[in-house]
């Protein structure tokens, strides 16, 4: 690139520009930042959408269409709803998103996707409390456990976890929601152990009132998802673990309409018997889940991410160089 | 792809969808519309955004911080601010669509930005007309034709005209507007002449207390627009012509903010003699912008983008191929 007496690189004259030349012209005069993360972002960025509005060769009429879109979906989010991370867990980015940053070793727990309803204000609650206040839904005991990969119990572990109430609906979505319900948090013990009644989840259709709904129904996409726990698992040197477990045998179980369940996390509830009843203060017969969580340390997960990240660059080489093998007009 | 007895698509079971597999398997969740068009553009788009993210290994921060972002967009974006045309301007993306749509033959006069400041409310004024109030600018009286290729007069076309202000402000930026100004709609005579009186313009900064303006602070961008007037033709049977012209020398010449400056399209301007100003009734010496457009025939224009979008789709053949070959697990 051609650079000033001083060294500073030379911003290109930017006229006359053409379906061919555009593109590395608008990637030079995003390249004068020193932040050199921001630079190859935005060079990928730039090179992608005018690669996408050139083999599609989309026309003014798409482009304005998606432009509203795009406002629409800003305009329709507010404190507790966020219609892009709907999108994204739409277009399989945010799985994608995740995979990319949480890789695991084959004893890790997988992860799935965050999905647009954690909240931060739910209730620390002390190991066998209840997050539900709900008469309708079916009562569930939930007996978990968080170790390493070496099958070690990790203590003092922070687990977020929110379901739906019995109609399908995250508290946040409720007109006035006063308080946080079926969500609270919990800490492991020194066994690694954390346990909470709550309900039985059911499955239930993402918002489909926005943008977002009536882009599935153009594509002929239904909106369910199947019937799911979230939970999130946060201590200090250990990889933060967004996951869920999905309920076996629900009707959208291939076809979550955000692309979140994998084989691992699908779970088969129990009945409560009456020795477990007895254990934890709740009635018998009642569902019970039981799942074993496998925490990463950071330095494991890091470690797995980088090597995956070589891996998967070096794969794309020749197809990166191809890409970038636009016309560049000379700048001298 | 699997279909059923029927012949109907058959969906894809979405499980365990990883790194590798995530892009094909949506590319196929998004394939059972009976809309062709919607069914390329997603599978492009969904590629582009998911090549975006595995090439750049995007961390979960950037993932949100770029939504944040979109979010912040819509927000901003009213009645008259659209914050993701904007967007679209800075990304080099307005220009390209343009250039797609749009292309021109040697003749026809080179297309331009629309930029976010196009209203439908301006008054349809006869020629002659002023369509400015502000004593603070520079008289300017513009004296125009537009024509065919071969040269001959196109009479009866709706030309919408826009400029900023003195202060380089568009009417709409001003708090409290109660009615168009710097803006009018002329129709051309028999002769293809439409001529009116403005003000010179100034070069201004874009929008940048939003979002956008932001970025361009992060990548070291100016938010400059040289000096320029906004011209839109439109007639039934002839290709929608939005343009612009430039004036030679200004600062912002070379580094239009929003890419929209062409050789072309930069003119010098007089000064008003004695005859021209009893002509068309103004003061000697103001400023007299003088320019012959072109237009093309919409069968001429479509004839090009074919031709155009054919070559290119072909050029870009070896690269698709490339692009498409990704992991595509057997559904059968």
């Amino acid at each position: 690139m051609a650079q000033d007496a001083k060294g500073n690189v030379r911003a290109p004259e930017l006229l006359d520009l053409t379906i061919d030349n555009i593109t590395p012209n608008t990637v030079r005069i995003n390249s004068q930042s020193s932040d050199a993360r921001l630079t190859y972002l935005m060079a990928r960025l730039v090179t992608h959408l005018h690669d996408f509005a050139r083999e599609t060769r989309l026309s003014t009429d798409e482009w304005m269409t998606a432009l509203g879109f795009l406002i629409g979906c800003g305009q329709i989010s507010n404190d507790v709803r966020n219609e892009f991370i709907l999108l994204s867990d739409v277009l399989g980015l945010s799985l994608l998103v995740d995979s990319i940053n949480h890789p695991k070793p084959p004893l890790g727990t997988e992860g799935s996707v965050l999905g647009p309803f954690h909240t931060h204000d739910a209730p620390v609650l002390p190991n066998g409390s209840s997050m539900t206040a709900d008469p309708l839904g079916e009562p569930m005991l939930a007996v978990c456990t968080v170790k390493d990969t070496e099958g070690r119990p990790v203590a003092g572990v922070k687990i977020d976890i929110w379901e739906t109430d019995s109609s399908g609906h995250y508290d946040v979505q409720h007109a006035g929601r006063n308080e946080p319900s079926e969500r609270c948090v919990m800490v492991s013990d020194e066994q690694g152990r954390f346990w909470f009644q709550g309900l039985k989840p059911v499955s239930y259709p993402i918002p489909h009132d926005g943008p977002v709904g009536k882009l599935l129904q153009l594509l002929s996409r239904h909106c369910w998802r199947p019937a799911h726990v979230h939970f999130m698992f946060g201590k200090t040197g250990w990889d933060n673990l967004i996951t869920a477990l999905y309920l076996r045998g629900d009707p959208y179980e291939t076809s979550d309409a955000v692309f979140g369940v994998k084989k691992s996390l699908i779970i088969d509830l129990e009945e409560v018997d009456s020795d477990t009843a007895k254990e934890y203060g709740v009635k018998e017969g009642i569902w019970l889940l039981k799942h074993d969580f496998v925490l990463t340390t950071e330095e494991q997960t890091e470690k797995l991410r980088d090597q995956l990240a070589v891996e998967a660059l070096e794969k794309l080489g020749l197809r990166m160089k191809l890409v970038d093998h636009l016309p560049v007009p000379d700048l001298d």
